[in-house]
């Protein structure tokens, strides 16, 4: 729910036919007002407590029907309050209702005045909607049209090759890219051949690292607010345990397996090493810039960070295989 | 939701104590007996209208207050009714929600009897689990804990070690195997050393293939009940156009580049249109199984797949190469 798309955000949600009360009135009030056929209510369930238009109260219309006629409001009404901004995005909102267990998210201005609410139905199709859009942009599948993202599945092989052959394309460009790095070091491969065994490897284990770190940052930018720099310094120590952790093992499997002879293997495992570092700052770099201009971060695990740490792994394989050699 | 998940079904989600009216009931009725303290109705968004236990009709709480207090309940009723099985995935479930526009959904044996409904805390939560969890096995993360799994990402080193070594270390297993593969052509590569520059982008066009059918066939599963002949011809058709093109692109970008020659430009052209190929069948063959044994297929879009093709697709290549060297 990016660019381009006007839905995103909270205020194009907004139900503001939605029953509040004051924090004096009756339990009785409530029910005969809602089933007074004037009213045209957007959503009914729950009933939202102001003072001089700010929030201060919410009760589910659950707990209405089932209080006293006389009970007042300020005694059924729960403080805890959780609401999202007008700008919030409608993902935001749908969060906010899965980690506060409500089914409608209050929506109020900085000086706190109830706006509106976000409903069930707004929150039920983002939550849908947030899934499917993560799992193609990461799949590498064009978005073509918002609106038949949940239809475009059992579609037309024409469609479906309009839908899937961009990412390809961008994929094989890059894919020149990592073939023309490669035989930018012919020397290296020509004079000891083992290195071409291990790029695979090489180019793999970069490519898992990155996902699996974009994976975890997109689902944290998703969930609450993040300070970069704490985030990539924590990053960097998992990377650095598991960089050494994974190069330690390649280096032996090279050293046991002996082709190449301890030089590639050293090779190998220190390539692996500073790859898998490489690999996660990179990821949540790539990631941060889609984010920080807006765009979905989702984007930032997909194909086109694949192909970059793809073309990263190689260059410094290479290289330090041409200072080793 | 898959496996050692006993929430996973529907009939761990029932709500049975919902408000139910016979057709001849009328508004004001339900009114009153929604406001009736000795009841503890669980979910009071819709009412269901039963004739002999079986499901006939649902109204919305919403419509019911709106009307006027004589109508029958079976003129406000609507018919178009929606339902799962008790046996059906919690998943299955939400998916039936989105689709109707629903906030909750009834289910009914099959001889249509109203059992109870899942509830939209069920919905909303099923929702945001199945997204994550996608995530997480997509991008190769251990998921510990079901019970953490949405709470799990701002988490220490040390677990983030936890979740994301298993992964690494059989993808690392994987990479081995393919160094191994790579090894044992190598009279190919010392006889023709350009096919070494093209490793990479063999082996990524076939990961960033497989990756899209794989995600675009668990969304499928996901989605609605799927004839595998019928999707896997559809889905050959789709890559054998994919690997033309693709094939013929980067045949075309071997040629004018001319490391290697026509022979090798024809080699990866044709390496690359058979793995696009294989790379299609075989995602939609790993997921396929996965969902036949009641595993979930989101993991056969992970690493575990990305490491087959890797590996079958240096055979191929290989392969075609030996044959035309």
């Amino acid at each position: 729910m990016y660019k381009n798309n006007t839905t995103r955000y909270v205020d194009q949600h907004l139900l503001t036919a939605i029953p509040t009360f004051s924090p004096d009135a009756r339990a009785r009030e409530v029910v005969s007002h809602l089933t007074d056929k004037k009213h045209n209510f957007e959503s009914i369930t729950y009933i939202y407590i102001l003072e001089a238009k700010k929030l201060v109260g919410v009760i589910s219309v659950k707990e209405i029907l089932r209080a006293h006629a006389e009970t007042k409001l300020s005694e059924l009404m729960t403080k805890k309050l959780v609401a999202v901004h007008p700008h919030a995005t409608a993902e935001r909102a749908a969060i906010t209702a899965i980690q506060h267990g409500i089914k409608a998210v209050p929506v109020t201005d900085r000086q706190g005045n109830f706006l509106g609410i976000v409903g069930t139905d707004t929150i039920l199709r983002t939550l849908h909607h947030e899934h499917v859009e993560d799992l193609l942009k990461i799949g590498g599948i064009q978005i073509v049209e918002q609106k038949h993202i949940l239809e475009m599945l059992g579609d037309k092989v024409s469609h479906l090759l309009r839908i899937r052959t961009p990412w390809l394309i961008l994929g094989l460009g890059g894919g020149f890219i990592a073939t023309l790095v490669a035989s930018f070091f012919e020397h290296a491969i020509a004079q000891e051949i083992a290195l071409a065994f291990f790029i695979p490897v090489i180019v793999y284990m970069s490519d898992a690292v990155g996902t699996q770190t974009q994976t975890l940052f997109i689902r944290a930018l998703a969930v609450r607010k993040i300070s970069l720099p704490r985030y990539l310094l924590k990053e960097l120590a998992v990377d650095i345990a598991l960089g050494l952790l994974l190069g330690i093992i390649i280096a032996g499997f090279g050293f046991v397996w002996g082709k190449g002879g301890v030089t590639v293997a050293a090779i190998v495992g220190i390539a692996m090493a500073i790859n898998v570092v490489i690999a996660g700052a990179v990821a949540i770099l790539i990631s941060w810039i889609l984010y920080y201009y807006k765009r979905d971060p989702a984007v930032g695990a997909g194909p086109f960070a694949t192909v970059v740490q793809d073309i990263l792994s190689l260059i410094v394989y290479f290289s330090v295989a041409s200072l080793l050699l």
